[in-house]
């Protein structure tokens, strides 16, 4: 675990009818501004780890940048909360499209697409791999067996990228979409090959979770939890297999169960 | 539970070995995007119920409006996911300093804001009213047992406000804000006396969540889940008692104590 995750906070705890004072770990959350060629980007709230992958993950994810070496240079003042990025294409921030509405159709489809900088970054898996319901449910097994209680009782999502057998990285963050920012960022800067993986997510598949992994290219998202409508929507039309509520021995599969098997 | 809330949706259900087609319940997510005196203000993705609740508190919450008769009109086209909003306040989106950063010291003290908009909209709760252990874990478990199996496998968020002895009104969205801003806009419409409110929340108390209830006008917080650093500093500074890990007969003060008495 990261030491930056949790901070002690003097509380009143409440049990057995008394108020007594003693001290609890809370949740650190942390604003962090990103500039991009001087220019204000945007403003995060986060958990303070791994903050270079979260910030290449991040500027991927909005379409800034396409591959970590368009990123010329990243420092990161941490006491004032700043991070000042350099990237190699000057009108990356010009436009003010990035966060407009979009809705449109391709292909014949109607592609739900919110956001017009989600228009050039989602990607369409075409990848037939295959994974077992066995393996989904040992790897969400191996992911919650591996979040501590601090992670837990503190709220902190966890986002894992595996292959079919096991986790290869695992991240944290307050916020759902940070923890798979980092997770894209980690991708990023050690070139994994993602033909094979899948990613283990601990909560919700919202329309945003569901966007992020097709983003950073992965055909296959487990979750424990229930996706959304939108999520679903945006699963179907981007190749991208849906397993939620994993819990136990049981699973559903909502979108493109062709790449789900029964035998090992 | 509002009509809109969930979504058919056929699945394939693995239970005792098998893969069986079957339907599940999905929680619906659905973009709004916001349009103020004819300029695009923002997109939401939000669980299309009490669009206009949503949209009266988003919309003061944002500083946007203070009362809800600076709204000259308001018009949702459900099917395309826009609203149309007039205002009074003619200059009120021609700012762009609304997602910019701020960090300032006002009074002496160090103000954690991170967004300048929060700055004009967050407010200093100075009512001296108090709440009993008793009544916060009695609120809580009022909030659990009213909220049904589809709200809490759905991962919805409940916001609910309350007075000392009871919820008065109740809101679900697959975001936590939003559930929030629901909130809001109910009181705001309604002309709700806060002196005495208590808002319980289902999630983790994070430094939104605490902002919106500064800028709603309430001085206690309670919720079964952890608050976050950042929540704490904000709710210290803005004199609100955050009360959280709301569990059988426990229960942590976090921030001004001087709220909560242990006798009823």
């Amino acid at each position: 675990m990261n030491d930056n995750v949790m901070k002690n906070h003097r509380i009143l705890k409440y049990e057995g009818g008394e108020l007594i004072e003693t001290e609890d770990q809370v949740a650190d959350e942390f604003p962090l501004t990103i500039f991009v060629n001087g220019e204000e980007f945007a403003t995060m709230v986060c958990t303070p780890s791994y903050l270079e992958e979260l910030i290449v993950g991040f500027l991927a994810s909005e379409g800034i940048i396409r591959f970590k070496d368009e990123i010329l240079a990243l420092n990161i003042n941490e006491d004032r909360g700043f991070a000042y990025v350099d990237v190699k294409n000057k009108q990356a921030v010009n436009s003010r499209s990035h966060s407009k509405r979009f809705i449109g159709s391709c292909c014949g489809k109607s592609r739900q697409f919110y956001l017009q900088s989600d228009v050039k970054t989602a990607k369409t898996i075409m990848r037939r791999s295959t994974i077992s319901v066995d393996q989904c449910i040992n790897l969400m097994k191996e992911m919650q067996d591996s979040s501590s209680d601090f992670h837990m009782t503190g709220g902190l999502h966890n986002a894992a990228l595996c292959n079919t057998e096991e986790a290869i990285v695992s991240r944290s963050d307050i916020g759902r979409h940070n923890a798979l920012d980092k997770i894209y960022g980690y991708c990023m800067q050690n070139k994994i090959s993602l033909a094979d993986k899948v990613i283990a997510f601990s909560g919700r598949i919202s329309s945003e979770v569901l966007l992020k992994v097709s983003k950073i290219g992965v055909g296959i998202i487990l979750s424990k939890s229930a996706p959304t409508t939108l999520a679903l929507e945006l699963a179907d039309d981007l190749g991208i297999t849906a397993v939620g509520f994993i819990r136990g021995n049981r699973l559903n599969v909502y979108t493109h169960p062709e790449r789900i098997t029964i035998s090992k």
